[in-house]
Protein backbone atom coordinates (compact mmCIF):
# COMPACT_ATOMS: atom_id res chain seq x y z
CA UNK A 1 0.00 0.00 0.00
CA UNK A 2 1.32 3.04 -1.36
CA UNK A 3 1.74 5.89 2.07
CA UNK A 4 2.44 8.99 -0.23
CA UNK A 5 -0.77 10.83 0.19
CA UNK A 6 -0.18 12.16 -3.34
CA UNK A 7 -0.09 8.61 -4.97
CA UNK A 8 -3.15 7.90 -2.93
CA UNK A 9 -4.46 11.15 -4.23
CA UNK A 10 -3.64 10.32 -7.84
CA UNK A 11 -5.48 6.74 -7.42
CA UNK A 12 -8.69 8.24 -6.65
CA UNK A 13 -8.36 10.97 -9.21
CA UNK A 14 -8.10 8.30 -11.73
CA UNK A 15 -11.21 6.08 -10.22
CA UNK A 16 -13.29 9.18 -9.15
CA UNK A 17 -15.22 9.92 -12.18
CA UNK A 18 -16.28 6.08 -13.12
CA UNK A 19 -18.49 6.03 -10.17
CA UNK A 20 -18.69 9.08 -7.72
CA UNK A 21 -20.59 7.18 -4.81
CA UNK A 22 -18.46 3.99 -4.83
CA UNK A 23 -17.02 2.62 -2.21
CA UNK A 24 -13.92 2.55 -3.60
CA UNK A 25 -14.23 6.39 -3.65
CA UNK A 26 -14.73 6.36 0.00
CA UNK A 27 -11.63 3.61 0.84
CA UNK A 28 -9.19 6.10 -0.94
CA UNK A 29 -10.28 9.08 0.66
CA UNK A 30 -9.27 7.00 4.02
CA UNK A 31 -6.53 6.31 2.82
CA UNK A 32 -5.79 10.04 1.57
CA UNK A 33 -6.20 10.65 5.24
CA UNK A 34 -4.35 8.10 7.14
CA UNK A 35 -1.29 8.77 4.96
CA UNK A 36 -1.60 12.55 5.44
CA UNK A 37 -1.92 12.06 9.29
CA UNK A 38 1.03 9.88 9.03
CA UNK A 39 3.16 12.44 6.78
CA UNK A 40 1.78 15.53 9.73
CA UNK A 41 2.64 13.41 12.82
CA UNK A 42 6.26 13.91 11.48
CA UNK A 43 5.73 17.49 10.91
CA UNK A 44 6.05 20.48 13.66
CA UNK A 45 3.12 23.07 14.70
CA UNK A 46 2.97 26.44 15.52
CA UNK A 47 0.39 28.55 17.36
CA UNK A 48 -1.38 31.03 15.39
CA UNK A 49 -2.85 34.54 16.49
CA UNK A 50 -6.33 34.05 15.74
CA UNK A 51 -8.36 37.17 15.65
CA UNK A 52 -11.38 35.44 15.32
CA UNK A 53 -13.51 35.61 18.95
CA UNK A 54 -13.93 32.14 20.07
CA UNK A 55 -11.93 30.10 17.83
CA UNK A 56 -8.26 28.99 18.16
CA UNK A 57 -5.90 28.05 14.92
CA UNK A 58 -2.47 26.63 14.45
CA UNK A 59 -0.09 25.60 11.12
CA UNK A 60 1.93 22.89 10.95
CA UNK A 61 5.35 23.22 9.58
CA UNK A 62 8.29 21.56 8.06
CA UNK A 63 12.20 23.37 7.26
CA UNK A 64 10.50 26.43 6.85
CA UNK A 65 7.61 26.12 5.34
CA UNK A 66 4.08 26.68 6.68
CA UNK A 67 0.45 25.36 6.29
CA UNK A 68 -2.45 26.82 6.05
CA UNK A 69 -4.43 27.74 9.06
CA UNK A 70 -6.25 24.57 11.22
CA UNK A 71 -8.69 25.28 13.28
CA UNK A 72 -7.50 23.33 16.79
CA UNK A 73 -10.83 22.21 18.17
CA UNK A 74 -12.13 20.88 14.96
CA UNK A 75 -9.04 19.10 14.13
CA UNK A 76 -7.96 15.41 14.82
CA UNK A 77 -5.83 13.20 13.58
CA UNK A 78 -7.46 9.77 14.00
CA UNK A 79 -7.62 8.28 10.59
CA UNK A 80 -9.99 5.32 12.57
CA UNK A 81 -12.43 8.00 12.77
CA UNK A 82 -13.22 7.81 9.08
CA UNK A 83 -14.20 4.18 9.29
CA UNK A 84 -16.01 4.87 12.47
CA UNK A 85 -17.87 7.03 10.22
CA UNK A 86 -18.27 5.28 7.31
CA UNK A 87 -19.74 2.36 9.04
CA UNK A 88 -22.32 5.15 10.67
CA UNK A 89 -23.37 6.57 7.08
CA UNK A 90 -23.56 2.61 5.68
CA UNK A 91 -27.42 2.36 5.64
CA UNK A 92 -27.04 5.60 3.53
CA UNK A 93 -29.97 7.31 5.95
CA UNK A 94 -29.92 9.61 9.14
CA UNK A 95 -26.76 7.92 10.84
CA UNK A 96 -26.14 7.42 14.56
CA UNK A 97 -23.23 9.75 14.65
CA UNK A 98 -23.32 13.09 16.45
CA UNK A 99 -23.33 16.07 13.44
CA UNK A 100 -20.42 17.77 15.33
CA UNK A 101 -18.08 14.59 14.57
CA UNK A 102 -18.89 14.05 11.66
CA UNK A 103 -18.23 17.95 10.79
CA UNK A 104 -15.21 16.92 12.78
CA UNK A 105 -13.72 13.97 10.69
CA UNK A 106 -14.29 15.67 7.45
CA UNK A 107 -12.65 18.64 8.28
CA UNK A 108 -9.86 17.01 9.43
CA UNK A 109 -9.64 14.55 6.46
CA UNK A 110 -9.84 18.01 3.65
CA UNK A 111 -7.40 19.80 6.27
CA UNK A 112 -4.84 17.12 6.89
CA UNK A 113 -4.30 16.82 2.97
CA UNK A 114 -4.20 20.13 2.26
CA UNK A 115 -1.76 20.91 4.85
CA UNK A 116 0.58 17.84 3.49
CA UNK A 117 0.32 20.00 -0.19
CA UNK A 118 1.14 23.24 1.37
CA UNK A 119 3.95 21.69 3.11
CA UNK A 120 5.24 19.89 0.40
CA UNK A 121 4.08 21.85 -2.85
CA UNK A 122 4.74 25.78 -3.64
CA UNK A 123 1.58 27.90 -4.10
CA UNK A 124 -0.46 24.26 -5.06
CA UNK A 125 -4.06 25.64 -4.99
CA UNK A 126 -5.31 23.32 -7.31
CA UNK A 127 -4.63 20.09 -6.08
CA UNK A 128 -6.84 21.31 -2.68
CA UNK A 129 -9.95 21.98 -4.75
CA UNK A 130 -10.10 19.29 -6.26
CA UNK A 131 -9.89 16.94 -3.68
CA UNK A 132 -12.35 19.03 -1.81
CA UNK A 133 -14.87 18.71 -4.90
CA UNK A 134 -13.85 14.69 -4.86
CA UNK A 135 -14.29 14.38 -0.97
CA UNK A 136 -17.61 16.44 -0.63
CA UNK A 137 -18.99 14.82 -4.13
CA UNK A 138 -18.55 11.60 -2.61
CA UNK A 139 -20.13 12.19 0.46
CA UNK A 140 -23.22 13.66 -1.44
CA UNK A 141 -23.58 11.10 -3.67
CA UNK A 142 -23.02 8.51 -1.23
CA UNK A 143 -26.23 10.30 0.91
CA UNK A 144 -28.35 10.43 -1.51
CA UNK A 145 -27.37 7.19 -3.94
CA UNK A 146 -27.10 8.83 -6.88
CA UNK A 147 -24.55 10.28 -8.96
CA UNK A 148 -24.16 13.60 -9.68
CA UNK A 149 -24.12 15.44 -13.22
CA UNK A 150 -22.06 18.35 -14.73
CA UNK A 151 -23.82 19.12 -17.69
CA UNK A 152 -27.36 19.61 -18.11
CA UNK A 153 -29.15 19.92 -20.79
CA UNK A 154 -30.99 23.14 -22.27
CA UNK A 155 -34.07 23.08 -24.72
CA UNK A 156 -35.05 26.45 -26.13
CA UNK A 157 -37.13 26.75 -28.84
CA UNK A 158 -34.60 27.41 -31.43
CA UNK A 159 -31.75 26.93 -29.53
CA UNK A 160 -30.06 23.52 -27.89
CA UNK A 161 -27.49 23.67 -25.99
CA UNK A 162 -25.91 21.85 -22.29
CA UNK A 163 -25.12 23.83 -19.46
CA UNK A 164 -22.31 23.15 -17.70
CA UNK A 165 -22.90 23.12 -13.52
CA UNK A 166 -21.53 22.38 -10.13
CA UNK A 167 -22.39 19.02 -9.29
CA UNK A 168 -26.29 18.40 -9.73
CA UNK A 169 -28.33 15.33 -8.19
CA UNK A 170 -31.04 14.14 -9.64
CA UNK A 171 -33.38 11.69 -7.59
CA UNK A 172 -35.73 11.17 -10.32
CA UNK A 173 -39.60 12.03 -11.56
CA UNK A 174 -40.94 14.35 -8.89
CA UNK A 175 -38.24 14.06 -6.28
CA UNK A 176 -35.50 16.77 -5.29
CA UNK A 177 -32.97 17.81 -7.56
CA UNK A 178 -29.58 19.12 -5.63
CA UNK A 179 -27.01 22.03 -6.95
CA UNK A 180 -24.11 21.89 -4.98
CA UNK A 181 -21.66 23.61 -5.46
CA UNK A 182 -18.52 22.71 -3.35
CA UNK A 183 -15.93 25.57 -2.65
CA UNK A 184 -12.37 25.84 -0.19
CA UNK A 185 -13.25 29.49 0.27
CA UNK A 186 -15.30 32.17 -1.12
CA UNK A 187 -14.24 35.46 -0.79
CA UNK A 188 -16.03 37.92 -3.37
CA UNK A 189 -16.38 34.85 -6.05
CA UNK A 190 -19.03 33.74 -4.01
CA UNK A 191 -21.90 35.85 -6.36
CA UNK A 192 -21.05 33.09 -8.41
CA UNK A 193 -23.13 30.46 -6.71
CA UNK A 194 -26.55 32.53 -6.44
CA UNK A 195 -26.23 33.37 -9.87
CA UNK A 196 -25.74 29.54 -10.91
CA UNK A 197 -28.82 29.01 -8.52
CA UNK A 198 -30.87 31.83 -10.64
CA UNK A 199 -30.20 29.96 -13.94
CA UNK A 200 -31.22 26.59 -12.98
CA UNK A 201 -34.55 28.41 -11.43
CA UNK A 202 -34.60 30.09 -14.75
CA UNK A 203 -33.93 27.37 -17.44
CA UNK A 204 -35.98 24.48 -14.72
CA UNK A 205 -38.55 26.63 -12.91
CA UNK A 206 -38.10 27.80 -9.34
CA UNK A 207 -37.20 25.50 -6.08
CA UNK A 208 -36.83 22.90 -8.88
CA UNK A 209 -33.05 22.87 -7.82
CA UNK A 210 -32.44 22.82 -4.00
CA UNK A 211 -28.91 24.87 -3.38
CA UNK A 212 -27.00 23.64 -1.15
CA UNK A 213 -23.21 24.73 -1.07
CA UNK A 214 -20.70 23.52 0.74
CA UNK A 215 -17.48 25.09 1.58
CA UNK A 216 -14.79 24.63 3.59
CA UNK A 217 -13.72 27.86 5.65
CA UNK A 218 -13.16 31.10 5.33
CA UNK A 219 -10.02 31.99 7.10
CA UNK A 220 -7.09 34.10 5.57
CA UNK A 221 -3.48 33.63 7.53
CA UNK A 222 -0.94 36.60 7.29
CA UNK A 223 2.23 33.95 7.19
CA UNK A 224 4.38 37.07 8.44
CA UNK A 225 2.04 37.66 11.54
CA UNK A 226 0.99 35.07 11.98
CA UNK A 227 -2.26 36.09 12.54
CA UNK A 228 -5.66 34.48 11.26
CA UNK A 229 -8.63 36.25 10.47
CA UNK A 230 -12.15 35.32 8.27
CA UNK A 231 -13.06 37.47 5.66
CA UNK A 232 -17.10 37.81 5.70
CA UNK A 233 -19.47 39.97 3.57
CA UNK A 234 -22.59 38.87 5.35
CA UNK A 235 -25.01 41.86 4.12
CA UNK A 236 -23.51 41.01 0.50
CA UNK A 237 -25.00 37.36 0.99
CA UNK A 238 -28.58 39.09 2.46
CA UNK A 239 -28.84 40.76 -0.42
CA UNK A 240 -28.12 37.95 -2.98
CA UNK A 241 -30.42 35.36 -0.90
CA UNK A 242 -33.13 38.60 -1.35
CA UNK A 243 -32.12 39.87 -5.23
CA UNK A 244 -30.68 36.78 -6.76
CA UNK A 245 -31.59 33.41 -5.62
CA UNK A 246 -32.77 31.01 -2.90
CA UNK A 247 -30.31 28.83 -1.26
CA UNK A 248 -31.54 26.37 1.03
CA UNK A 249 -28.83 25.71 2.80
CA UNK A 250 -24.77 26.99 3.11
CA UNK A 251 -22.66 24.40 4.66
CA UNK A 252 -19.32 25.17 6.12
CA UNK A 253 -16.57 22.86 7.19
CA UNK A 254 -15.41 25.83 9.84
CA UNK A 255 -18.64 27.53 9.92
CA UNK A 256 -17.78 31.96 10.33
CA UNK A 257 -18.99 33.40 12.56
CA UNK A 258 -20.29 36.44 10.97
CA UNK A 259 -22.51 34.15 8.98
CA UNK A 260 -23.85 31.56 11.86
CA UNK A 261 -25.00 35.02 12.87
CA UNK A 262 -27.29 35.43 9.12
CA UNK A 263 -29.51 32.14 10.70
CA UNK A 264 -31.56 34.96 12.78
CA UNK A 265 -32.26 37.73 10.56
CA UNK A 266 -34.37 38.92 7.12
CA UNK A 267 -33.79 37.17 4.55
CA UNK A 268 -33.90 33.36 5.73
CA UNK A 269 -30.39 31.90 5.09
CA UNK A 270 -29.61 28.92 6.99
CA UNK A 271 -26.07 28.92 7.57
CA UNK A 272 -25.07 25.01 9.27
CA UNK A 273 -22.14 22.82 10.00
CA UNK A 274 -21.67 20.13 7.14
CA UNK A 275 -22.29 17.47 9.76
CA UNK A 276 -25.43 18.00 9.60
CA UNK A 277 -26.31 17.38 6.17
CA UNK A 278 -26.72 13.73 6.66
CA UNK A 279 -29.01 13.99 9.06
CA UNK A 280 -31.54 16.56 7.22
CA UNK A 281 -30.91 14.95 3.90
CA UNK A 282 -34.21 13.43 3.41
CA UNK A 283 -36.11 15.91 4.52
CA UNK A 284 -34.42 19.09 2.88
CA UNK A 285 -37.08 18.99 0.16
CA UNK A 286 -39.79 19.79 1.96
CA UNK B 1 9.46 64.72 -17.21
CA UNK B 2 9.61 60.57 -16.74
CA UNK B 3 10.07 58.12 -18.89
CA UNK B 4 9.44 55.21 -17.45
CA UNK B 5 5.89 54.45 -17.59
CA UNK B 6 5.53 52.26 -14.35
CA UNK B 7 6.54 56.32 -12.66
CA UNK B 8 4.05 57.50 -14.61
CA UNK B 9 1.58 55.16 -14.04
CA UNK B 10 2.33 55.57 -10.21
CA UNK B 11 1.57 59.47 -10.83
CA UNK B 12 -1.77 58.40 -12.59
CA UNK B 13 -2.88 55.86 -9.15
CA UNK B 14 -1.97 58.79 -6.91
CA UNK B 15 -4.50 61.28 -9.19
CA UNK B 16 -6.73 59.15 -10.23
CA UNK B 17 -9.51 59.07 -7.54
CA UNK B 18 -9.43 62.41 -6.78
CA UNK B 19 -11.32 63.34 -10.33
CA UNK B 20 -11.74 60.35 -12.15
CA UNK B 21 -12.97 62.46 -15.36
CA UNK B 22 -10.23 65.57 -14.94
CA UNK B 23 -7.82 66.43 -17.48
CA UNK B 24 -4.60 65.46 -15.58
CA UNK B 25 -5.76 61.77 -16.28
CA UNK B 26 -6.09 62.30 -19.59
CA UNK B 27 -2.68 63.51 -19.62
CA UNK B 28 -1.15 60.86 -17.77
CA UNK B 29 -2.79 58.03 -19.62
CA UNK B 30 -1.59 59.77 -22.70
CA UNK B 31 2.27 59.66 -21.13
CA UNK B 32 2.09 56.32 -20.17
CA UNK B 33 0.86 55.22 -24.26
CA UNK B 34 3.89 57.82 -25.26
CA UNK B 35 6.79 55.87 -22.68
CA UNK B 36 4.83 52.59 -23.50
CA UNK B 37 5.53 52.67 -27.04
CA UNK B 38 9.35 54.28 -26.63
CA UNK B 39 10.32 51.21 -24.45
CA UNK B 40 8.43 49.24 -26.72
CA UNK B 41 10.35 50.20 -29.76
CA UNK B 42 13.50 48.82 -28.40
CA UNK B 43 11.69 45.43 -28.23
CA UNK B 44 11.68 42.66 -31.21
CA UNK B 45 8.42 41.38 -32.24
CA UNK B 46 7.80 37.72 -32.69
CA UNK B 47 4.80 36.47 -35.14
CA UNK B 48 1.82 34.09 -33.01
CA UNK B 49 0.25 31.67 -34.65
CA UNK B 50 -3.30 33.05 -34.70
CA UNK B 51 -6.16 30.36 -34.35
CA UNK B 52 -8.49 32.85 -34.65
CA UNK B 53 -9.88 33.42 -38.27
CA UNK B 54 -9.25 36.18 -39.58
CA UNK B 55 -7.68 38.08 -37.29
CA UNK B 56 -3.49 38.26 -36.79
CA UNK B 57 -1.67 38.14 -33.86
CA UNK B 58 2.24 39.20 -32.49
CA UNK B 59 4.39 39.08 -28.95
CA UNK B 60 6.55 41.46 -28.04
CA UNK B 61 9.74 39.95 -27.28
CA UNK B 62 13.43 40.91 -24.86
CA UNK B 63 15.62 38.83 -23.92
CA UNK B 64 13.71 35.43 -23.33
CA UNK B 65 10.72 36.74 -22.34
CA UNK B 66 7.31 37.25 -24.25
CA UNK B 67 4.31 39.66 -24.02
CA UNK B 68 0.93 38.86 -23.99
CA UNK B 69 -0.92 38.68 -27.90
CA UNK B 70 -1.34 41.83 -29.61
CA UNK B 71 -3.73 42.48 -32.42
CA UNK B 72 -2.42 43.32 -35.82
CA UNK B 73 -4.81 45.53 -37.20
CA UNK B 74 -6.02 47.18 -34.17
CA UNK B 75 -2.23 47.79 -32.52
CA UNK B 76 -0.56 51.41 -33.34
CA UNK B 77 2.58 52.47 -31.79
CA UNK B 78 1.89 56.27 -32.32
CA UNK B 79 1.54 58.24 -29.44
CA UNK B 80 0.17 61.72 -31.01
CA UNK B 81 -2.85 59.51 -31.99
CA UNK B 82 -4.09 59.67 -28.60
CA UNK B 83 -3.82 63.14 -28.58
CA UNK B 84 -5.90 63.76 -32.18
CA UNK B 85 -8.19 61.52 -29.70
CA UNK B 86 -8.87 63.96 -27.12
CA UNK B 87 -9.15 66.47 -29.00
CA UNK B 88 -12.20 64.73 -30.59
CA UNK B 89 -13.55 64.04 -27.53
CA UNK B 90 -12.88 67.56 -25.95
CA UNK B 91 -16.66 68.54 -26.41
CA UNK B 92 -17.85 65.69 -24.80
CA UNK B 93 -20.65 65.18 -27.45
CA UNK B 94 -20.85 62.46 -30.25
CA UNK B 95 -16.83 62.50 -31.61
CA UNK B 96 -16.13 63.79 -35.12
CA UNK B 97 -13.59 60.79 -35.48
CA UNK B 98 -14.89 57.24 -36.81
CA UNK B 99 -15.74 54.58 -34.15
CA UNK B 100 -12.68 52.27 -35.70
CA UNK B 101 -9.84 54.74 -35.13
CA UNK B 102 -11.20 55.45 -31.77
CA UNK B 103 -11.27 51.72 -30.76
CA UNK B 104 -7.85 51.08 -32.57
CA UNK B 105 -6.02 54.16 -30.32
CA UNK B 106 -7.66 52.46 -26.55
CA UNK B 107 -6.62 49.42 -27.83
CA UNK B 108 -2.90 50.55 -28.33
CA UNK B 109 -3.01 52.43 -24.95
CA UNK B 110 -3.66 49.41 -23.32
CA UNK B 111 -1.99 47.09 -25.15
CA UNK B 112 1.22 49.20 -25.21
CA UNK B 113 1.25 49.55 -21.58
CA UNK B 114 0.50 45.71 -20.31
CA UNK B 115 2.94 44.49 -22.86
CA UNK B 116 5.63 46.84 -21.02
CA UNK B 117 4.40 45.19 -18.01
CA UNK B 118 4.67 41.91 -19.25
CA UNK B 119 8.48 42.21 -20.57
CA UNK B 120 9.94 44.21 -17.14
CA UNK B 121 7.80 42.26 -14.52
CA UNK B 122 7.22 38.38 -13.69
CA UNK B 123 3.64 37.06 -13.65
CA UNK B 124 2.20 40.59 -12.75
CA UNK B 125 -1.38 40.70 -13.57
CA UNK B 126 -2.55 43.39 -11.18
CA UNK B 127 -1.33 45.97 -12.82
CA UNK B 128 -2.43 45.90 -16.27
CA UNK B 129 -5.92 45.15 -14.52
CA UNK B 130 -5.94 48.38 -12.84
CA UNK B 131 -4.37 50.43 -15.36
CA UNK B 132 -7.34 49.21 -17.78
CA UNK B 133 -9.73 50.20 -15.12
CA UNK B 134 -8.23 53.83 -15.06
CA UNK B 135 -8.34 54.20 -19.11
CA UNK B 136 -11.75 52.96 -19.65
CA UNK B 137 -12.98 54.50 -15.89
CA UNK B 138 -11.52 57.40 -17.13
CA UNK B 139 -12.90 57.97 -20.85
CA UNK B 140 -16.62 56.78 -19.13
CA UNK B 141 -16.44 59.73 -16.70
CA UNK B 142 -14.75 62.35 -19.53
CA UNK B 143 -18.10 61.27 -22.28
CA UNK B 144 -20.55 61.45 -19.59
CA UNK B 145 -19.46 64.39 -17.67
CA UNK B 146 -19.87 62.83 -14.26
CA UNK B 147 -17.52 60.94 -11.60
CA UNK B 148 -18.19 57.27 -10.95
CA UNK B 149 -19.00 55.51 -7.83
CA UNK B 150 -18.12 52.24 -6.35
CA UNK B 151 -20.74 51.82 -3.45
CA UNK B 152 -24.41 52.72 -3.34
CA UNK B 153 -26.40 52.99 -0.27
CA UNK B 154 -29.14 50.08 -0.07
CA UNK B 155 -32.19 51.23 2.26
CA UNK B 156 -34.26 47.76 2.84
CA UNK B 157 -36.94 48.26 5.76
CA UNK B 158 -34.54 47.34 9.03
CA UNK B 159 -31.42 46.88 7.13
CA UNK B 160 -29.01 49.38 6.13
CA UNK B 161 -25.92 49.25 4.52
CA UNK B 162 -23.66 49.80 1.24
CA UNK B 163 -22.95 47.67 -1.68
CA UNK B 164 -20.06 47.39 -2.80
CA UNK B 165 -20.01 47.39 -6.78
CA UNK B 166 -18.21 48.44 -10.22
CA UNK B 167 -17.93 52.06 -11.09
CA UNK B 168 -21.66 53.30 -11.02
CA UNK B 169 -22.43 56.82 -13.12
CA UNK B 170 -25.26 58.36 -12.09
CA UNK B 171 -26.56 61.28 -14.49
CA UNK B 172 -28.91 62.96 -11.89
CA UNK B 173 -32.44 62.84 -11.12
CA UNK B 174 -34.94 61.10 -13.64
CA UNK B 175 -31.46 60.68 -15.68
CA UNK B 176 -29.57 57.48 -16.81
CA UNK B 177 -27.41 55.52 -14.81
CA UNK B 178 -25.19 53.57 -15.83
CA UNK B 179 -22.81 49.96 -14.29
CA UNK B 180 -19.93 50.14 -15.87
CA UNK B 181 -17.82 46.29 -15.19
CA UNK B 182 -14.39 46.84 -16.73
CA UNK B 183 -12.64 43.65 -17.35
CA UNK B 184 -9.15 42.92 -19.23
CA UNK B 185 -11.00 39.10 -19.98
CA UNK B 186 -13.76 37.26 -18.38
CA UNK B 187 -13.78 33.35 -19.02
CA UNK B 188 -16.12 31.56 -16.45
CA UNK B 189 -15.78 34.92 -14.31
CA UNK B 190 -17.96 36.96 -16.26
CA UNK B 191 -21.51 35.32 -14.72
CA UNK B 192 -20.41 37.95 -11.93
CA UNK B 193 -21.27 40.78 -14.56
CA UNK B 194 -24.85 39.62 -15.02
CA UNK B 195 -25.23 38.54 -11.25
CA UNK B 196 -23.80 42.03 -10.27
CA UNK B 197 -26.42 43.81 -12.93
CA UNK B 198 -29.42 41.56 -11.40
CA UNK B 199 -28.78 42.71 -7.57
CA UNK B 200 -28.81 46.49 -9.08
CA UNK B 201 -32.13 46.03 -10.92
CA UNK B 202 -32.91 43.83 -7.56
CA UNK B 203 -32.07 46.68 -5.61
CA UNK B 204 -33.09 50.07 -7.68
CA UNK B 205 -35.33 48.32 -10.31
CA UNK B 206 -35.15 46.81 -13.69
CA UNK B 207 -33.79 49.23 -16.35
CA UNK B 208 -32.51 51.67 -13.58
CA UNK B 209 -28.92 51.17 -14.35
CA UNK B 210 -28.06 50.35 -17.68
CA UNK B 211 -25.13 47.58 -17.94
CA UNK B 212 -22.12 48.48 -20.35
CA UNK B 213 -19.63 45.94 -19.63
CA UNK B 214 -15.85 47.02 -21.30
CA UNK B 215 -13.77 43.91 -22.19
CA UNK B 216 -10.11 44.06 -23.73
CA UNK B 217 -9.68 40.57 -25.39
CA UNK B 218 -10.71 36.95 -25.25
CA UNK B 219 -7.45 35.78 -25.99
CA UNK B 220 -5.03 33.24 -24.77
CA UNK B 221 -1.60 32.42 -25.47
CA UNK B 222 0.17 29.25 -25.41
CA UNK B 223 3.30 30.70 -25.16
CA UNK B 224 5.50 27.23 -25.83
CA UNK B 225 3.94 26.58 -28.90
CA UNK B 226 2.93 30.51 -30.01
CA UNK B 227 -0.31 29.93 -30.74
CA UNK B 228 -3.14 32.35 -30.02
CA UNK B 229 -7.11 31.46 -29.36
CA UNK B 230 -9.91 33.28 -28.22
CA UNK B 231 -11.95 31.53 -25.62
CA UNK B 232 -15.70 32.37 -26.03
CA UNK B 233 -18.83 30.61 -24.40
CA UNK B 234 -21.57 32.15 -26.80
CA UNK B 235 -24.08 29.55 -25.44
CA UNK B 236 -24.06 30.51 -21.59
CA UNK B 237 -23.85 33.98 -22.43
CA UNK B 238 -27.14 33.53 -23.90
CA UNK B 239 -28.85 31.71 -21.26
CA UNK B 240 -27.44 34.78 -19.08
CA UNK B 241 -28.72 37.13 -20.97
CA UNK B 242 -32.22 35.59 -20.77
CA UNK B 243 -32.22 34.20 -17.26
CA UNK B 244 -30.22 36.68 -15.16
CA UNK B 245 -30.44 39.76 -16.24
CA UNK B 246 -30.22 42.16 -19.24
CA UNK B 247 -26.88 43.72 -20.14
CA UNK B 248 -27.48 46.61 -23.20
CA UNK B 249 -23.88 46.68 -24.84
CA UNK B 250 -21.10 44.44 -24.05
CA UNK B 251 -18.03 46.34 -25.68
CA UNK B 252 -15.20 44.78 -26.84
CA UNK B 253 -11.35 46.75 -27.29
CA UNK B 254 -10.72 43.38 -29.50
CA UNK B 255 -14.37 42.07 -29.97
CA UNK B 256 -14.06 38.20 -29.98
CA UNK B 257 -15.74 36.25 -33.29
CA UNK B 258 -17.68 33.90 -31.55
CA UNK B 259 -19.45 36.42 -29.44
CA UNK B 260 -20.04 39.29 -32.35
CA UNK B 261 -22.03 36.87 -34.15
CA UNK B 262 -24.81 37.10 -30.82
CA UNK B 263 -25.51 40.31 -32.25
CA UNK B 264 -27.82 38.26 -35.15
CA UNK B 265 -29.71 35.63 -32.65
CA UNK B 266 -32.14 35.64 -29.84
CA UNK B 267 -31.59 37.15 -27.31
CA UNK B 268 -30.43 40.51 -28.10
CA UNK B 269 -27.26 40.95 -27.07
CA UNK B 270 -25.40 43.61 -28.66
CA UNK B 271 -21.51 43.06 -28.72
CA UNK B 272 -19.67 46.40 -30.11
CA UNK B 273 -16.03 47.68 -30.21
CA UNK B 274 -15.62 50.26 -27.27
CA UNK B 275 -14.94 52.99 -30.31
CA UNK B 276 -18.75 53.10 -30.98
CA UNK B 277 -19.84 54.19 -26.93
CA UNK B 278 -18.54 57.25 -27.63
CA UNK B 279 -21.18 58.38 -30.87
CA UNK B 280 -23.75 56.56 -28.69
CA UNK B 281 -23.24 57.18 -25.36
CA UNK B 282 -26.05 59.70 -25.18
CA UNK B 283 -28.35 57.46 -27.11
CA UNK B 284 -28.05 54.11 -24.73
CA UNK B 285 -30.35 54.80 -22.10
CA UNK B 286 -33.34 55.16 -25.25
Amino acid sequence: MPSDPLEIYQELQNAFSKDVKSMANQTFIGKVYRASCQFLAKAGSQPLKSLVRGKEYFAFSLSKKLSRAVNKSLFIAKPNEWEAFCKAIATKRAPGMESERITRIIYSVAASFFCYIDLTKDGDQKTPGTFFEYLIGHLFAWRLDVNPKTRLPVLNLDMEATLPTDFVFDLGPNRAKFHLPIKVSTRERVIQVWAHQRVLDGVYGSGRFIGTPVILTETKTDKRKCEVIEICLPDQWRIYQMHIAQLKRIYYLDVPAAYSRLNDVFPPLIVKPFGHFFAEADTLPT
